[in-house]
């Protein structure tokens, strides 16, 4: 089920600017047992994404309420959020006032392999590397042409997923994850100053590791840190933290603090989903 | 008047992998006396484009019959093509094999001051700085917020277009246009081989200035330059080229060798349209 401002259909106007330009963001997250997971960190990221690039971000209310009429998709299922600058006639300059276009719909919960989560993932380095543009950087924004290219660079099933290094060859996250190295039992994730998305998951997963002492450092990680990890975490709000089990001839067994770390996102989820 | 895939409509499906990420090209090209014009250029840059995401381009006979039913919008109006991959499920992946979307519009010509093309025009340099991604560089991709957060930047609508440099200080083009500079009689434009945007504006200017022994330096332009210059040109399929006259203190009066380049664009015009 789709709706387009609150409306069901599955259609925008060609003058969108979400088409012409990218002109917008967008969030991904789960409902599971009816409710919509981490409600509270996607709106928060939703707004501050939205006034990254002066867009009006719409009310809670009014996602509540669209979030409300999807639930006949059933209990379980996954939700992308579209906010774009709306329509508004050829040429860069946004229309003033700007009438935004909200688009929620719901879809079936991607179906990994048992195995992604119990054993953990293969994971490839993408030959495309990330370049910046601090004034985007870390917002989920449509202009992601770079994700397009580096998820095209393979086609095998089995190979759940693409690491992204930038220009200056520091990892960033995966195609459609961020990223936690574990360096002698410290955490580490890339800083998103120059390029890449934050997600919810890597915000929930700094918090969690604040809350129980575990000292996690968000900074520039050179690439070849990666293969050295003790453990190599990639998270979304749909996967949780899928941890790597093979990049190149690297190999890795479950890790210890992968499985802390799940149990902790998994008791604060039920406090406050 | 919007054709969707040939047919009259106005709007794409929610699910088109143009919105969600941009992930498609487009060109921007005047129609005048009923004529496409530089169609052949654009067709070109068009489906190079579409080569350098991996996008199938429609073919030609196909896109000159959706310009032909246009007709009915007059003689002379802009035409907006964007290819983008077509619909697909959720995730970064492309669908394969994708079915792409091509949408054709037509729309009144941009209105400028008779002084733009006279006098010359207002130029402010912009803050926003240009990523680099060697990748989409010189393609006329969708991703295109970094025009638009340029953009975002002024509204005096006596300022006419927005300088923007790059992130190592090099100009590269203006919002919506190609740069040319003119130092000591010879022609500079900046390499567009890690940012920015390959107008066919810009070839049909290399080229004229080949054929007419002006020597065209396309090379990395620090910005500095663009204050130096004798003249300084920004070029596009809807205005042709537009000479700057001013950019914060410097003050340029109308140049002989725009003048020259202009006629012999009109003579090419005449000859190829």
């Amino acid at each position: 089920m789709i709706l387009v401002n609150g409306v069901p259909g599955d259609t925008i106007a060609v003058t969108d600017r979400g088409l012409a330009y990218g002109d917008g963001v967008f969030r991904t997250l789960a409902v599971r047992g009816g409710q919509p997971r981490q409600w509270r960190r996607h709106y928060d990221r939703l707004g501050r994404d939205c006034a990254a690039l002066g867009i009006v971000c719409p009310d809670e209310t009014t996602l509540r309420s669209d979030l409300a009429q999807l639930s006949n998709s059933g209990s379980d299922f996954a939700v992308k959020i579209i906010i774009t600058r709306g329509s508004g006639p050829r040429g860069y300059a946004p229309p003033s006032p700007a009438q935004p276009t909200r688009i929620v719909s719901a879809s079936a919960l991607p179906q990994y392999p048992q195995d992604f989560a119990a054993r953990g993932i293969r994971l490839r380095l993408c030959a495309i590397r990330l370049g910046f543009q601090p004034a985007l950087a870390g917002v989920k924004h449509l202009n992601r042409l770079e994700n397009v290219l580096a998820r095209r660079e393979w086609d095998d099933a089995d190979i759940a997923e693409g690491l992204l290094c930038d220009t200056e060859g520091n990892a960033i996250c995966g195609t459609m994850t961020n990223l936690f190295l574990v360096e002698r039992g410290a955490l580490f994730t890339p800083a998103l100053t120059r390029c890449g998305v934050a997600g919810v998951t890597r915000d929930r997963v700094i918090d969690a590791a604040a809350r129980h002492g575990v000292a996690c450092h968000v900074e520039n990680v050179a690439c070849e840190r990666v293969l050295q990890a003790e453990e190599v975490w990639l998270t979304n709000s749909l996967v949780g933290i899928w941890q790597a089990r093979e990049l190149g001839d690297r190999r890795w067994a479950p890790g210890t603090l992968v499985a802390r770390m799940r149990q902790w996102l998994d008791e604060e989820s039920a406090q406050s989903p």
